[in-house]
């Protein structure tokens, strides 16, 4: 088959690797309908993180090829979606909701999901059906579940975003734009995006934003604290990942409130003291996509809400260099490949 | 009247001050029936913060000589029990209950409490009346109240200790066994103490701790994980403050539990790739006593609880400079003063 292997920082190709096969009793292979670039394959791809001949990708939908002896409730002809995480979700930590962190859990990037087919371990906690062969133009839509819609709607839930609270949502990348659009959907009163880039503050709009701050660092908290009577939000979402966001974040959140962080940290050292003064509840880490799932496939089933509008650029898996390049370059929020 | 003032690191006189007087019309004056010495009382004292010249304590219990013009349920002889921060509680941040962090908060360190009498800004929101006058073997639970234990119980509930669950506390300090007297208050069904000194072993047992574990630093954690089938507790109170405390904390809460943290930092710097792979909710700061307050004083009314055990060593106010020293040296968990 063919599939995305980054040789090293900036190198991306796409070239033959070998057929994905089922290797344990619990696995299925899928054949992908559809597959896309993360904003955290940029690390790599910029030298930030270490990346060596390494098969890429670990966001996926697709038809299932095979399944493995022991998979019980997932069968060839599905359509499934999954998340980053393989988990068994039968796990102590799973059943408490915490799939990216299951005791047996695997990380979908070892994969390499940018790619014609690929093994999903533990499929039947893992992979979620929709209720029927979707329809083509769902298919953005689905995509943004297994990842980016799925980790915007953990922070949103981790900050505690609902009826009655003001949120604001630090970064305005897809998983920032799509934490709007989660906040929008749990009822928020008011949402307030940080956002200098005319084009996603127009999508953070159209998702449910209510107010856009272009100020970043200290000058946003400044405004946000102006538009909160001096007190701060009571709902954060962190979705960039660095010092200056974190501190953005933390310093945006009111004494008593909730902030969810999503962006996967770079060198960020949290100051304890202020931490302890700031008083707020904090949440974060890898996004239990898994346990959003069912609900977010039902939303977008039923067309009530469209996350698959953060894809900007659709190109087939041969052109995945490209698609790599645009987003290094901002030309992109968020590449869609099909395979 | 006599009132403590720490003249330099480990110089603490007891000398004359001035007597308070109302200043502002939400102010009382109370006479004191008992205060006390905290832990955080011993960072000046060791030199670890600035100390010059100043007026020492922040706990305070006792009667009402006088109030302002503008308090309302508060009256000259009522006996009450405040919290280290004054509080309107009536502040949007007040009634979502985090009083410490009240928009017209003060800090009752600024008031010097270890005296005779003491000037209590924001009467009607920061103190709380007893149902009458209390019996003298109800003071040292009363005194508890101001700060210990309701630092502790902050601990337990930003914990979420609870019924089913498995907490953890490091430090087993004053504020530390009080948190394990929360936890078993709160239902909690198994309570590991992390302590190495028999006689706070001793005393957490009786608190209501099921295990001890008398290793720390992660050499503790992986006692802790022992102990819960490799998952790490539910609930984690972190009570010292320091880098390795905290760290211990963080490690030993599973992934999605709760760690709540109240002792003060001092030279912590949380690292964010760990804390985002930790996947656990944290919540810490100054406790907001004031709204444990009423359910604290009638369970200590009621003889259901006895947090008034943390005090080994109770000194006339004239001898403050020894409970000091008995404190700095570890000859005592907490000193209570009589004025």
């Amino acid at each position: 088959m063919r599939g995305v292997v980054m040789h090293a920082p900036g190198d991306v190709r796409v070239e033959d690797r070998a057929d994905p096969a089922i290797e344990e009793p619990t696995d299925a292979v899928i054949r992908l309908a559809a597959t896309c670039i993360c904003g955290s394959d940029l690390w790599p791809y910029r030298g930030v993180e270490d990346a060596h001949n390494a098969p890429m990708g670990h966001e996926y939908i697709g038809w299932v090829e095979e399944v493995g002896p022991e998979v019980r409730t997932i069968k060839a002809g599905d359509f499934v979606v999954g998340s980053f995480w393989a988990s068994d979700n039968t796990c102590e930590i799973c059943r408490a909701g915490y799939q990216s962190r299951c005791i047996n859990a695997v990380p979908m990037g070892m994969m390499g999901t940018q790619a014609q087919f690929a093994r999903i371990p533990l499929a039947d906690g893992t992979l979620v059906t929709t209720p029927e062969a979707p329809p083509a133009d769902l298919l953005p839509s689905l995509m943004a579940a297994s990842d980016v819609l799925g980790t915007g709607w953990f922070g949103a839930v981790a900050a505690e975003a609902g009826p009655g609270k003001t949120v604001a949502v630090v970064g305005d990348g897809a998983v920032g734009v799509l934490a709007v659009l989660a906040a929008r959907q749990l009822g928020a009163e008011r949402i307030i995006a940080f956002s200098r880039h005319p084009e996603r503050q127009q999508l953070a709009r159209e998702f449910g934003a209510t107010d856009i701050i272009a100020e970043r660092g200290d000058a946003g908290v400044a405004a946000l604290k102006d538009l909160t009577n001096g007190l701060g939000a009571h709902s954060v979402v962190e979705a960039v990942g660095t010092q200056e966001s974190m501190m953005q974040a933390v310093r945006s959140t009111r004494p008593g409130g909730h902030m969810g962080f999503v962006g996967v940290s770079h060198d960020v050292a949290l100051p304890g003291l202020e931490l302890f003064f700031a008083e707020i509840h904090m949440l974060g880490g890898p996004a239990p996509v898994r346990r959003f799932l069912p609900d977010l496939i039902q939303r977008i089933w039923d067309r009530q809400i469209d996350p698959g509008r953060v894809f900007d650029l659709t190109l087939p898996l041969a052109d995945a260099a490209e698609g790599y390049r645009a987003m290094d370059e901002r030309r992109a929020v968020k590449v869609l490949l099909t395979p």
